[in-house]
């Protein structure tokens, strides 16, 4: 069963740094029901990784990925808001990216997809709100990738949305986050299997997969939390053999679990596209006013997007005139804190939404 | 030119997790002049990587690894010192390890190479005051795995040093640092270059390398420096693609500098084991005065070897009785500042051996 519904894009849709698609469109879903005045939508914008899926419906009942935060009477409560969650343009859950085919050829575009940006998925959101005649959302809403796009969706659409949560996101990514990701495209780049980017479906670059999640694993959480989680356990004697390199300790079974769910389900091309659409984004300043209030959080743990690089955003909105409330969070699940310490992002949300 | 000497071990060598080597030797090189006394002997352990090779000599001009720590005049008095530095059991610059020649077949031992430890390592080094008829060193040093070394060492010879300096090191790796080390291994594990370690000296699985290489670059250093250092400069034009995925910022350029540096130069099964042994590492109760005094020096921004984990080796240390100065280096430069921030690392060392 599938909540997933599409939104077309203009076509042609022309992208931020040149290039443009045909017949491209937008998957999302939706909870709530938008009133009458069309006055209280919220935009959500993802990270890398997740689809539109954020939470259960009637025609999908399966868990999402911010199923607790997102529902009747919680922090995003869509008994009051109209809740729209896009998947991000050149991602692979329904939206147009480089696995999706090319109507030109009926082939998929892999590397014929052009660059894409945080400027391109902000206005992807933008154009889902305007095919549902809202021209103006309540919030938008992003956390991580997320937390950029919202940034974006500012800086193009001023005047577009009156609040703006942003949750552990970057307005200008950082060398040592850009590191990290470049690594990580690198382990698929170097994949024999990636095979310049024309794998077939059912033979993805699997290893370059699993150390490019693995690593994201690492840096999506802290030291101090495995150290409480995992400690120095190890695997149960008869799963591993002393002369191994690798599956000694109970961390390295986590990471492989990630690695196996993600290898499968995420397209190695899209992968490559959104990560380095991250390196390259740089919003500069924002225009006045450009969005009414805001609400940007940070955890103190978070090594990938730490709390200066929160504090950068919230000055950057000051700057603009926005009216900015900077939260810090305390949490010991490092970036990943947002999907993991639901009480404490819950009761910020929350508190923001009810007074926007 | 080379300054390497080389001290044997005893034959058959037990290894401390099973296993022995027969006919194995330590490399190391030596500054200063041992006192008639043989009281003045200072033995330094490295690094993952480094070799023996700490700084310049008459047989070998060429700068070493601390060149600007170890010399005349320097914090480690070459004067009034006699310096040992030694290459780890294990590694691949003379002391024997995985790439070395097994006598009984002629052939590098590669995997058939016993599982090693950092007791190991340690016990290497006390052979080689053995065999220059030392019975007591003045003081040992190690930074990072060298840190861990130490600690083998005072838990394994109490008494055989009257000082321990320990910088960035750990008494039990975390999770953390396990989980990257693991990652590390993995790319090299994955490349088939790897040949389940059976590759030519002239084809190393270089990709497998790189991608490792690469990781412990951006662990060994700091978010905050590399916002100073690279910010988010490009390289020049003429040297990029648009459309590629890697290679665009400075960073990316720093960090294929130092793989290229190190694929080359190091063994990959050397590597393999040695980073095992990091993991494995867990040293217990430390003898009641193993060592008379200690100096335990971490660095706040160190996100592999945390200050907290510096604390509790000092506070392992004064358990046992020793009385231990800990030093929190507010350094930017990461883990590797002991590398590079010589001035507050020069102060502090100087400091502990004049008074010892």
């Amino acid at each position: 069963m599938s909540a997933r519904q599409y939104a077309a894009l203009p076509d042609p849709f022309v992208m931020h740094r040149g290039g443009m698609l045909r017949g491209a469109r937008i998957a999302y879903e939706s909870w709530g029901t938008l009133s009458p005045a069309k006055d209280n939508a919220i935009l959500l914008f993802t990270g890398l990784s997740p689809s539109a899926h954020a939470a259960h419906s009637a025609a999908d009942p399966s868990p999402g990925w911010w199923e607790t935060m997102l529902g009747p009477g919680l922090a995003i409560d869509t008994q009051r808001h109209f809740v729209v969650a896009v998947n991000s343009l050149g991602s692979c859950f329904g939206s147009t990216g480089p696995a999706s085919p090319d109507p030109a050829t009926g082939e998929p575009y892999r590397l014929s997809f052009p660059v894409l940006s945080v400027e391109d998925i902000a206005r992807g959101g933008m154009e889902v709100l305007r095919s549902l005649g809202i021209a103006r959302a309540r919030t938008v809403i992003g956390a991580s990738l997320g937390g950029m796009v919202v940034l974006a969706f500012a800086a193009q659409f001023p005047g577009a949305s009156h609040g703006l949560v942003s949750i552990s996101g970057s307005a200008a990514s950082s060398p040592f986050a850009i590191a990290l990701r470049s690594l990580q495209r690198e382990a698929i780049l170097r994949d024999p299997a990636w095979r310049e980017g024309r794998y077939a479906r059912d033979a993805p670059p699997r290893t370059g997969l699993a150390l490019a999640r693995k690593l994201g694993t690492i840096t999506y959480r802290s030291a101090g939390e495995w150290a409480q989680r995992f400690g120095r356990e190890r695997v149960a004697a008869r799963d591993r053999a002393d002369d191994a390199f690798t599956g000694e300790f109970q961390v390295e079974g986590y990471l492989e679990a990630q690695a196996t769910r993600f290898i499968d389900s995420f397209d190695a091309n899209c992968y490559l596209y959104l990560s380095r659409a991250m390196d390259r984004f740089e919003v500069g300043a924002l225009p006045r006013g450009c969005v009414g209030r805001a609400l940007v959080i940070g955890v103190e743990t978070d090594i990938l997007f730490p709390l200066d690089e929160q504090r950068g955003i919230a000055a950057l909105l000051e700057r603009a005139g926005v009216g900015t409330q900077l939260v810090a969070m305390p949490s010991i699940e490092g970036h990943d804190a947002f999907l993991v310490d639901i009480p404490r992002f819950s009761a910020a949300i929350g508190e923001f939404l009810h007074i926007s």
